[in-house]
């Protein structure tokens, strides 16, 4: 039985609702990346009243600091954090390759340096998926290898087969029934090895599957082709996340295909930069033209920074680097991003996805202010 | 007529209401520091919900950046910046003798470089009045000079006779009726020259006398000392303000004596260092003995940090060097600092001050947590 209900499909989106340990989850979800613990700036009483429902930890981190083991003794993430909602937790590969010194990768599992001490550490499938179970994850991932882009065919082709290596130990090392274990299907900008990755990966029979190894600097066009080939090797009744993803129009192109779950540090990291979405594309608060800007950031919204201060103040204190300036902008970001996502699914409720898809991108391409490049670095 | 009507005497301490432009503020009276138009790491909406009434803002930042007449033409600094307490802007004479380099003083005014850009500056008396009318501030404070401690008598006498020229002057510069102006009483810790400033700015009939240039490294005993030689010679029915304290010992010290109005960096820097009040004293949350400490920060405390949050988790965020660690800590100290002036009010309402204070003070000095020395560097 999958854990996810799908109520209704239109075109290729789809409207669903995932059972957790911690209540029950509307898709397509979009999770604000806490990788401490916390979402950065961000409080949990905002979080849930502006509608966030599941928030993504990271196993890495946490493992590190404050460890699994005092997690778990604290009665899990939940409860040692007040964060009421559904948690998933990354495994961390994506951090162990990009913050880790020294990584040494080997079938039996990857040693690496802390990036908080310089301490030495030895991660095994089997290991991260009792952290993952220590800290109390409602949705776990596998340890999968993240390859870089460009990288040679051989090389991907070897990565995929121990990243599948290692979801079969990360599968038979799981012990609690009540959390999901998602596989991660890789391989790189190669149709057949993405193929062969959701293909081996479907066989072990995974809560979910989640597509990795995206936003690596590949051009976008390919990444929606290898989202393409995985998900025509993926079972319709099971969640499919795509990983580290992304903008508004990132998430358009993703429900469209029929993405159930999405993260991206892009809300929150882009409001600590200053960068604030609207309606209408996104402006940067620092810009001298907002200086005597009496206008909410976006008319039309409706958070606590839009109903309650200007412009020109949120410029004021961007500009003097005011610990409240990253306060409002995350506030407002993340209050954008869950109203666009009920918007999402309110129209996949009401069979008008494709045109809500068009009057969206339409809106987003006339913007003037959409002036900045569409990257995403999770 | 006095704008504060101290409506109840209990011993020296006086309950009292100050009437102001943006509504009627109960002394005594806690004054949260926003010196940029926003109190660091704290959203309006909690400080009203905690009860402040008042925030301090800092003209001479404000006159730096964003600038009073940027300020003006957004409707003052309550519509500037929503918040719609009142505010007391200091003149900013600790700042510039403080921040300022290569500062000259002469009779005319002050001169001096920006700390943000190192722009030269010039600004009389006449100058930072209408800085602080055109911020719009509920309460104008006039120019003084802070002398160092120690300084001599000679120096600090010539002192205090130039920031009474200084206090006359903003006195005629006053244009607007709708704010109050509030001299400050200098004469660093001379009996003869503080009774000199205070009976020189009484003879200029100010709508309150503050007491300046305390918290500079004087011991505390000589300090009180030169609160009661001020007091002495202070109209009973103007508002007495005591700048830049301090910790709760030293406002219930204030409050014995008869002040009104207290403002001090304390609660909000010790917050963002990990230093949080309790009851009993104060913790330091970054110590390993709270790692895996199940219990709020204070059991007694009803504000959102401690309702949601464990000991473990907020040291786990204060470590991890989180964005949130600074708001949660902030919340706490803050809401700590609302209560104990609401406890202060309704005691000499119920005419049970001297108990209150023995009670407070006997719980702090037997408080095996309160280890921090008390000094405030407001």
């Amino acid at each position: 039985m999958s854990a996810l209900e799908v109520v209704k499909e239109d075109g290729g989106a789809r409207l669903g609702s995932l059972t957790t340990a911690h209540g029950i989850v509307e898709t397509p979800v979009f999770m604000p990346v806490g990788t401490q613990g916390t979402v950065k700036a961000a409080i949990h009483r905002d979080l849930a009243q502006m509608g966030a429902q599941m928030i993504l930890a990271n196993a890495y981190h946490l493992y590190l600091r404050p460890g699994d083991r005092l997690i778990k003794e604290m009665g899990g993430i939940q409860r040692f954090s007040g964060w009421n909602g559904a948690v998933l937790t990354d495994s961390g590969g994506y951090q162990i390759f990009s913050l880790g010194v020294l990584r040494d990768i080997k079938e039996e599992g990857v040693t690496f340096q802390s990036h908080i001490d310089g301490s030495k550490h030895f991660l095994t499938p089997e290991r991260i998926t009792e952290v993952q179970e220590n800290i109390g994850a409602d949705v776990c991932m596998c340890l999968d290898e993240c390859v870089p882009y460009p990288s040679s065919y051989e090389y991907t082709r070897a990565s995929v087969d121990l990243t599948t290596r290692w979801a079969t130990r990360c599968r038979e090392a799981k012990k609690d029934d009540s959390s999901l274990l998602f596989g991660i299907v890789q391989g790189g900008t190669f149709d057949e090895l993405r193929r062969r990755s959701a293909t081996d990966l479907v066989k072990l029979d995974f809560d979910g599957y989640a597509m990795g190894g995206f936003s690596v600097g590949e051009p976008k066009s390919i990444m929606w082709q290898m989202v393409d080939v995985t998900l025509a090797h993926l079972p319709r009744e099971k969640p499919r996340y795509l990983m580290g993803l992304g903008f508004p129009e990132d998430i358009l192109e993703g429900v469209k295909r029929g993405i159930d779950m999405f993260d991206c540090v892009i809300p929150t990291r882009h409001a600590r930069n200053g960068s604030l979405f609207t309606g209408t594309g996104r402006l940067n608060i620092k810009h001298a033209r907002y200086a005597h800007d009496e206008q909410p950031v976006d008319p039309a919204c409706t958070c606590y920074t839009c109903r309650t201060h200007s412009r020109a103040y949120l410029r004021h204190l961007f500009v003097s680097h005011e610990l409240t300036s990253y306060y409002l902008n995350t506030l407002h970001n993340l209050h954008f991003y869950m109203t666009f996502m009920k918007e999402i699914r309110q129209s996949i409720a009401q069979g008008s996805f494709e045109q809500f898809y068009q009057k969206s991108m339409s809106r987003w391409k006339g913007g003037e202010l959409n002036s900045e490049s569409s990257i995403c670095d999770g």
